[in-house]
């Protein structure tokens, strides 16, 4: 399993209805509205990186009211050592 | 139950070193080194906001090797409308 | 009680009309125009975190005129010494 | 009475120790630790400009670990009209 | 006597005519376009803080064509020693 | 006669210190530290353009704590026009 | 043989579109969309500087969505030792 | 098969040391110091995605002298249409 | 002799039609398009200050397409030494 | 013939020994120190795209005080076209 953030800017009026759309997204684990430079955070837990295009580019930015995206990609997990006596490879 | 993201900047040799001591602090939930401007970003669910001055300035910044942090917090979750038939709070 | 500032960029011949507006929303204790890169400044005092995605995402962004918000929430509240002997948390 | 938010980055394992200290010093309404960008947030609360020098070149910026100092200042507060009837000068 | 630099954006073909028209409004000692980011800058000196709301947000932002402005206050005037024995408070 | 002004930042535990220097240097007609990004403006009027190189790279640059500097120039002053009739080029 | 990187931001919307109009030019080897701040990069191999004209300002930037290009040149290639026991020029 | 492009910042003066030991490190497909922002831009070209944290995080960011790194992936790659009448997934 | 170097950012589709008017200014002495974050580059060689004024906000800005300028001037010219023994004051 | 522009940082007391030093290299036409953000401009005139490897990242960079460098390349030169009839390559 791989782990991305997804970090979306869109029109300042129209932030519940993009999350909103954003949701109902196949792979899309969690939607968030945030505070800071950006206005929602999508986490995504996918399969293959071959769904990641399906799910970015041709699925939240064709989004009305999206104005841009950044994907930030999880290398590895790091996990508490006494639970799981080692970690795991972010891709669980 | 609230939800925050805080990325984190670090020594870029140290890496794995400062993802995993933030790993083993109470209150993170899932911790990855990521690509992208930030080296680290780290998952948190606390219960009461309270406890996000220990995690953050008390717990994360104190670690050898941090340089920044930024902290941003969930509004609110969006989740499927099939699923929930409405939404939670991003605070569940 | 929790603290927040709302950074607050809108279309600059506007900055009185939408801070009056931002004055009138329920949960914000002072609203500021402000030199420097922002336009306004919205200082919030909130009993609980839930009312943040009322008065930010919901009540503020939804101002005719505003183009951008970033709230900081204040992890801890530091009060002179001997005054108070100790710090309440920012939250009180 | 003029307000003013001067906005402080400073070495990151020192916030708490630096907050302290700047919460010592005269004219200093407000001290908070902060999620985003800075570190910390002053706000003043003083009676004539001619303080601010004090409070914040040769007040906040000569605290040990303070690394940069941004001072935001209110052109005028806006108040409920309902309560106020009108708006005071930021300066009330 | 208080000394503010407010340092304005705007249309790039409309830069004479913004300059002019600021030019013109009280309190505004001095009007400059200028090399680099931004396109004007004009000096006032003003007598009470108060005076700032009326010449910025009421004043310059007003202008047709002004898309952006920043103000940046002098804590205090340093001068040349031998003509001054001292300084004065950048208030004079 | 050319205006500049020239824009710099310093050790913040030394504002004071660098900004009385740059007072004593010759075509500095006033200095301030400042709220804002910049530490210092330095404004300038000098009689011909070759007098800069001695000012900003061989003058304040050289000063001790001085860690950048950017220097605006006027490329015209503008007048109130009731007063003057007309506008002298900046170079007055 | 010289080697280029087209960094290119489009319209959101129009990502897909816009790579594929890129990938019809001639001298452009490999074309992507992307992760991060740029929506695609394009890599081009071109034999002669003067061809880079062609393909930048006359034709990725001619096509319709594009709002920015930034074109990064390799100074010089660097290639495993064991298998090449030195290295190219980047112009190979 | 995955591409990513992995911009690297580097002591200045130490750009071809650590453009060669980068380019020694598997899965490193082309290695090139550039103009611009950057210093090194990596090409990758690897066929598991659980490869990428061995070569960035625990590979390009060891090397002395490495100050920063921003890894950027392809979600799809787009080919000319006559020549293969379709596109690969950028994963070819 | 005056050199600056005016840095041009215009509408990505009209760069050439643009560059080519820059280049029937007066007192232009190269205009090129150019790599990296803005458009084109215009150097002037100007005698007298005054003329600056002329060039870049009543010409260069005035043109159809350009959407912002940046100016940057000479201090001062360094030359090889063994050809000129000494310096010419970059104003030769 | 190639044109470029280098933009150097370095460190601020130490411009007019790096200019010199720039001043000295092969390859270098032009060297000003310069108002703005960064403190040297070089200009380059080269025969072949190769050389300039050894002007930039083996020359300009490896000089002491040198903090960063970006080039910037022409694309393109334009003429006045009554002079010219016509342009030239921007590689005249």
């Amino acid at each position: 399993m791989l782990t991305a953030f997804v970090l979306i800017r869109c029109e300042v009026q129209r932030i519940s209805e993009v999350a909103q759309a954003i949701a109902e997204l196949p792979n899309v684990a969690e939607v968030y509205s945030v505070t800071g430079e950006d206005d929602i955070v999508a986490v995504l837990h996918i399969k293959a990186y071959e769904a990641l295009d399906e799910v970015v580019p041709s699925g939240i930015a064709q989004i009305q009211g999206v104005t841009g995206t950044r994907t930030v990609l999880a290398f590895r997990r790091f996990a508490r050592r006494d639970l799981e006596a080692g970690y795991d490879l972010g891709l669980a």
